[in-house]
């Protein structure tokens, strides 16, 4: 087998495959703050462009951005905490707004700063949200209050993955009120409908909409929505999540309207949200064992160019050459926008240089020598498919939208037939454990079910989990079943798997 | 004196005017945590703008994004402490990393989850960035690195204004690390030419650029450079700063590398910076008695049509009107862009619909009746200027370009007329004392110099500060002189001025 530019591969060892694709592509690395990610240029672009296009379609779907505070006051969780039996947040607590010296040569949180109220960084911005829009909402007239908010936000955790589970990260979140609750399931089905059709045509990551059951709910949430897609290690991640919250929130944080009967009530509220746990998911869905591989509709770059000389009079003409290839590439479009081209004339190893690209997974590669030049032509390479190949340059200018398009759709494919080859419907317990017996490959199981602790104990001795009730049946799409776990009555299939 | 807007107007108390104008238009309210505001839709709209423009202008000058650490560990800023006399730092300190119950029905910071060692909620991100730089550079073949992070800031701040002074406030800071003095220079100079233009040309805010004396500097910069804006008040505001740090962050930081000669040299860093204090300064450039007035390239909406009607019928065939009109509208394009164009058809009194717009400062109001729609036409007014006035259809949607062209430029005259009226050459200690006396209007006093403690106690007793010292002397450009304060020789005059 030829040598991999990752190394371990996939099928060695999956998660330190995913580390050293981190790695290679440059993509992040861990800080000096335990959990905490530095997300370099090449990793924060790809977030750039996910923030965009997510951006623009909640915009056009009649969201605002705004901006709330950073720190959550402790008597915001209080309420909370009164709900929950044993109730521990693991969270970022500020509780000194002043460092003085300690007189041992050091420093210490002084004493005479310390806050009479502790404040939290923010885990989650709902209820300093919701206390705003008690303010906000009077009258039905101030209704809908659609806005998001793009923010990072501090979840203490133990074991970190870089982008999957990191103690800080970048989300956005979504959160919105409205008079009626068809209003407010409306939205939320179609906010989960965003990320869905985000989530296959950008990130060419095929996703299954469903409602997730009770033990998976948000807490507080009339329903849960989710996007799960599948890695290619056959676990699933949940990549998005949509709520409806019913008049729960409203009502714990004081959200009431007249109505136009002149009644005061309370109002339906929905939230959310994803991260950049997104960019985890882009990685495990098309990276290989030659590092990422961008879909080209988020791709930094959609052309390197990789000018190869031996003499200074060689790297004149070539480098000329090179340049208004560049211009002529980019004076074409690729879904609305010129195609991005980097010319890469660093002076470092040709070698090194080209694998460089390959591990930040740049769609198009065009390497171009002296003999390109005096033939009018160009050595073009793929990040997936074919073998690299000599081409005209005229060709390789006229066609490069429709290669990145082909690209595009080519991953989609390859991701959507990897899932469906590893989902199966299944309709007897007994199938269902040695599915998911130890050292199984795993996969995506079809199977009818209850809602309840005979479920959840069976999903918990097998690490599994119910992903989600699909709201369009993919597979086994029969009518009514028997519960695998009761036997009793079920009206749907959900989805169980592994899951990040 | 008609009624305005906005009480008290700028003439009556200009601070308490302005919390007014924040208020009236919508930009932002102090949140349920001291010293943190809410940054409303509309006022979030305009910090995007500002984003957008920036961004674009810091990408084209091959800049790249990145993010970093919300916190830096305290043992960070211990180096830092070390060489400042009583030393203390007005920060957000986190020192556990849990909550748990208290036992009296609220919760506590969990004592088994006190930090090793605290973490600062960064202040700015100079030393985190620099930790990481230094793991960055090997050679100087990976130099320049040209960085740029958009986040949120905490400074503990005892006395808040929205928007000029917040505990939290989001901005942007640049990081660059340089083999070479002068391309470090260089770049700060560019980065400041950078926010200039932008200040004048995207926000119609006429700046000075200048150098920082060595009282005002940045600590530990060779060289610090600053755009200033003369607020309405006759107040200097420090829109953006921009500093060479020569080596002495990366001597701290440890940022070395390989040289082309194979010598292990320091490397050469800046570091520049705007932040949500520029929508402050966009206020108070620009707002009058009326509320806000938005410069159309940063305006969220640039045109809104309200529709006026008494019945339903009415309302039917106005709206209709509207629609059509809005669309004609949007094929018009300003600055590159789709006009952006906002039909308000809330259903409430037509005033206080008007109104809320022409606080909001959107830069054409439109508004419809049956009339209009009848004659093919509409009634139209600008957010400065003119008197509201009946216009053919057709031609507001032709001019509608050229009239957001020619209110972009009248901002920009109608700022730097009150600039260049608040501006004077003084050169006698007298003088100087007599135009920043109690009770003067106050203003921007171009005047020779010497850099030391006796210009310093000067201004101190004055509450004066040297603004800058400008790098293209727009008054007294009058070669050496005397210094005000000492009578020495100076080079140089520098702009004094009240300040923000
Ligand atoms: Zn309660
Ligand atoms: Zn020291």
């Amino acid at each position: 087998m030829a040598k991999t530019a990752v190394s371990p591969t996939r099928a060695e060892n999956y998660p330190e495959w995913y580390q050293q694709v981190v790695k290679a592509a440059d993509l992040a690395e861990n800080s000096d703050v335990r959990g905490c990610m530095v997300i370099k240029p090449w990793g924060y672009a790809i977030w750039e462009g996910i923030q965009r296009g997510l951006d623009t379609r909640f915009k056009e779907t009649g969201h605002e951005n705004a901006y709330f505070p950073l720190f959550i006051p402790m008597s915001f969780l209080e309420k909370e905490a009164e709900h929950v039996e044993g109730f521990a947040k693991e969270c970022a607590v500020v509780t000194h707004h002043r460092l003085e010296p300690d007189g041992k040569g050091g420093l210490q949180p002084a004493p005479s700063a310390k806050l009479e109220e502790p404040l939290i960084v923010r885990p989650t911005s709902e209820t300093i949200i919701g206390a705003t829009f008690a303010r906000w909402v009077q009258s039905y007239r101030d209704l809908p209050i659609l806005i998001n908010q793009w923010a990072n936000v501090v979840r203490w955790e133990l074991r970190t993955r870089m982008f999957l589970r990191t103690t800080e990260f970048l989300w956005q979140e979504g959160h919105t009120v409205h008079a009626t609750s068809d209003e407010a399931v409306e939205e939320t089905r179609k906010m989960l409908d965003v990320y869905a059709e985000f989530a296959e045509n950008v990130m060419a990551m095929p996703v299954i909409k469903g409602e997730k059951t009770a033990g998976e709910r948000f807490p507080g949430a009339v329903a849960t929505y989710s996007i799960e897609a599948m890695m290619q290690d056959r676990k699933a991640l949940q990549a998005g999540t949509s709520h409806f919250l019913g008049q729960n929130f409203a009502k714990a944080q004081e959200i009431k309207f007249q109505s136009q009967a002149g009644e005061l009530e309370f109002a339906w509220t929905t939230s959310w949200g994803v991260s950049t746990r997104l960019v985890g998911g882009l990685i495990m869905s098309h990276a290989d064992d030659d590092g990422l591989v961008c879909p080209p509709r988020l791709a930094p770059a959609h052309v390197v160019i990789l000018p190869i000389y031996k003499s200074d009079e060689e790297r004149a003409t070539v480098l000329a050459y090179c340049e208004s290839l560049k211009a002529e590439l980019a004076t074409q479009s690729y879904e609305g926008e010129a195609i991005r081209v980097k010319l890469d004339d660093r002076d470092i190893r040709g070698g090194d240089k080209k694998w460089q690209w390959v591990k930040r997974g740049v769609p198009i590669r065009v390497e171009i020598g002296p003999r390109d030049v005096a033939g009018g032509g160009a050595f073009v390479g793929t990040r997936i498919g074919e073998k690299p190949q000599g081409m005209d340059r005229a060709k390789l200018v006229a066609e490069a939208p429709a290669m990145l398009a082909q690209l595009q759709q080519q991953m989609f494919d390859r991701a959507k037939q990897a899932r469906d080859d590893a989902s199966v419907v299944i309709d007897s317990l007994a199938e269902f454990e040695a599915f998911f017996a130890d050292g199984q490959p795993g996969g995506l199981v079809y199977a009818h079910f209850t809602d309840g602790p005979d479920m959840e104990a069976k999903c918990k001795e097998l690490k599994v989990t119910p992903r989600c009730i699909p709201l369009e049946p993919l597979l086994g799409d029969d009518g009514p079943g028997k519960c695998l776990f009761t036997g009793a009555k079920s009206e749907r299939r959900a989805v169980f798997a592994r899951a990040y």
